[in-house]
């Protein structure tokens, strides 16, 4: 079973961190991704585009090809290539790679290509930054905990500026710049985050009057999200299970002890490194 | 009794949601109070209203025409009707439908109809979110348990904006934009809250020195609704007593168990889902 | 002793506000705070000025004339004179009658008459709010306990904004609108504080990475006094003792048991309420 | 051993704060570093240096001479000359005196002299303030810990801003004042931390949606490190060990028992104080 044997030893380079080989392979990987996010952004600079025009266009197609080919080689090398294609990285990866066969039809969606950026989430696995990876689950857990809570307080905010948004279209007009209620809706949004762009302003007295109570609203409204999260943080007990050494299941992320054979939240059969 | 039977059917299809009929009845209007909402954030935009004007006003009218007869139908089939009418959703659903009648005189009105968004409260009732409801309550219940506070300090922020914008105003004077007191009150409270729109700002060095006195101020501030928020949540326990079976109140809101025959809040006999 | 009885009878009138006449006075005294308040900003809006110049001058003087007239009697009727002069409500009482005859030679001042807006504070010792004023006082105490960090933090914040504003100042210089260091400092603060006016932005590419530099780390600062004043407040148990009925001491505003002969703050001998 | 002597006698001056000479001329150096960070802001501002650029240039070479005798000063009598020359505080003298002299080749650097401020640090140290020196090792351990949080943190806000800044530079273009990623980067962050200059806004309907989603997200967003401050905050006891007296090694900072001979964590030899 050479072609068996292949796969594995691939599943190892491409997929694993263990090896020595498998981590040379993503540290490469990891640089060609800062690199590619770079060139597209230069190359979105009017001054660098007209003299380099050609050597970006190059450095593209490139970077293209080799995500691609590794994205080939990744699904063939995996033992269940579909958990692959639709788990999180495998979409991610999919999506770093399309936008450049998109700009064939649509230009302008090489630009796109930044999502690429995201593939970088994989340097935490990598470098076995665990103290990160927990405190981003942390995170995580305390964002998904207060989900429905924030979800509350986003309609909330949703139904306030919608009717906001029209109060001030009404009274303000389209003479001052409120030209629509989807207009007036933005301008609402803009003020109640305490953003504040200044590009559409209220001018009449009652306008000024009705912008300083949204604002003194938004100020104590602001306050809700954040206790929400702190409330949900403080709650939060450290991992102390990190003692135990570990590793990441390539499939779905989820940490799972060294010794184990079978990931505990997705059932992928790990595959022990062997160099 | 036929009337009184149609009266009860109508109750149990317009007010209750435990029937088919009930649930069918308010998914419909969901989804017209939606379409309304919408017509008549698209009628404001000058571009559509070109075209589409009689389309606009004649869906405006139909949405109108409906909403005024569930109003009708729902003070009708209600036991208490006075008590609907001036209950929160009553008067929701009363000023839902006004607007477009005031437009006859005051051609702006018409756009106050967004307050229907405010009727869209109902689906989480509908749906029986009740995890949903549960945080809405905890938030609220965290913000009726502050708002003591909360008043103090917003009685506390309006003195200082008003003599920050007296202060402001004899600084910078009307040369620079800052044409009255009022005028100066609306600039220090877009400072204050750290919205910002620089539609006013200081020119001179001593307005500029005291305006960063006042942002480096308002940073301590914006700290004292936050922290009085997230100590009231982190008080709050979670309800225990969801897992028996409830369903709320049509009149007022409250939460009430199953079985229970009279709202323990507002007295209402509760008519049970026959359906 | 026909003086001696005035004082006293004065004393419970204008200090006092355990007697109906007590309260009727200050119940006055606060609609012409609010009254003389509302004047001094319509005087200053131009249009209204122009019409009814000759009236608001006039309204000014009357007030002022009668807020005089009070403080006389204040200092008249108070058992230690000296002592009412100097307290936290003398000095206001001074404050707010002080700008009218100020303005005889600078003009402007007039119109810092709007510091007559503290001499409101005495609302909630008037209308008995204790609930606001416990919830004032656990405001006010929470902010006391961390004011030194507050403090440290100020000036970390004040050195950071002295150095970025002269980094920006050599990076993006004159031509750009940061015209001196001082300048430069007023636009880091308004940055810093997530302001952002817009009246002077980075317009080199490099500016743009240092603002947005600065701007990232404006994000995690504004953490740090939430964090601290959350804190503070958390530990604060609320008044137990506000069960016992207790009035304000009229001197320095401590709170006394209504038995109590003498003030347990600042000693003075308080006149109990005879009507 | 005279020479010794020398050294030490300067080391009590210079480095301590124990005696009344040390204090002394800690206090007029602090004085001095104020003046001449005065000296600076004042300099930059043009009408300024125009009538008074010979006497600023004096100042500044004064201020400069000092400084450097005092930092040659302070590496002949410290026991340990390059453990104080790349110690905290060394490092910050280094920086303070050579702008001025890198000014000889490029002018615009004696404005970076504002990295003085720096010294005032001492001021702590000088004035005994050991409460704001507790209160500020809270605040700084509190940050340390949640730095691996905050770190997890500010990275997903990058990666974000870049995925932001490249969807609105597709959608707006460059004829809406996008110029380019890099820039529409720039807009991200401005907006996303509730900044908001208004010197680049979306013009175009599906840029204003993008840019409401955005402001939204950065509402929740912003509570994520308030939470994690906050939490990290109220995980810590204020130093009991504050009793017992103290001094700070003069070479790390590190505060030390009063008896101590060695500082704990550098291992200085701590120099008793002698007048």
């Amino acid at each position: 079973m050479r072609n068996q044997d292949l796969r594995h030893t691939l599943y190892t380079i491409i997929h694993g961190t263990d090896t020595a080989a498998g981590r040379r392979f993503d540290v490469v990987l990891l640089w060609m991704i800062l690199l590619s996010t770079l060139t597209v952004c230069l190359e979105s600079v009017p001054s660098y585009r007209a003299t380099w025009s050609a050597h970006f266009r190059w450095l593209e197609w490139m970077f293209t090809v080799v995500f691609t080919l590794e994205y080939l080689l990744r699904i063939y090398s995996h033992p269940r290539p579909w958990r692959y294609i639709f788990s999180f990285y495998g979409l991610i990866d999919f999506f770093s790679v399309v936008p450049t066969f998109i700009a064939f039809f649509i230009p302008g969606f090489r630009f796109l290509m930044t999502i690429r950026v995201l593939r970088l989430l994989r340097v935490f696995r990598i470098l076995k930054l665990t103290s990160y990876i927990e405190n981003a689950q942390l995170i995580t857990s305390a964002l998904k905990a207060s989900a429905h809570k924030i979800t509350v307080f986003i309609m909330a905010v949703l139904s306030l500026v919608l009717i906001i948004g029209s109060v001030i279209y009404v009274v303000e007009g389209e003479e001052n710049g409120f030209t629509s209620i989807p207009q007036s809706i933005y301008w609402a949004v803009v003020t109640i985050t305490t953003v504040g762009y200044g590009d559409i302003t209220p001018r009449t007295p009652l306008g000024q009057v009705i912008s300083s109570l949204v604002m003194l609203m938004g100020y104590a409204i602001i306050a809700v999200p954040t206790g929400i999260v702190t409330v949900e943080l403080s709650k939060l007990k450290p991992n102390k299970a990190s003692l135990t050494p570990t590793r990441v299941c390539p499939d779905c992320g989820q940490e799972v002890k060294k010794r184990d054979n079978f990931c505990r939240n997705c059932g992928l059969k790990l595959i022990s490194a062997k160099a």
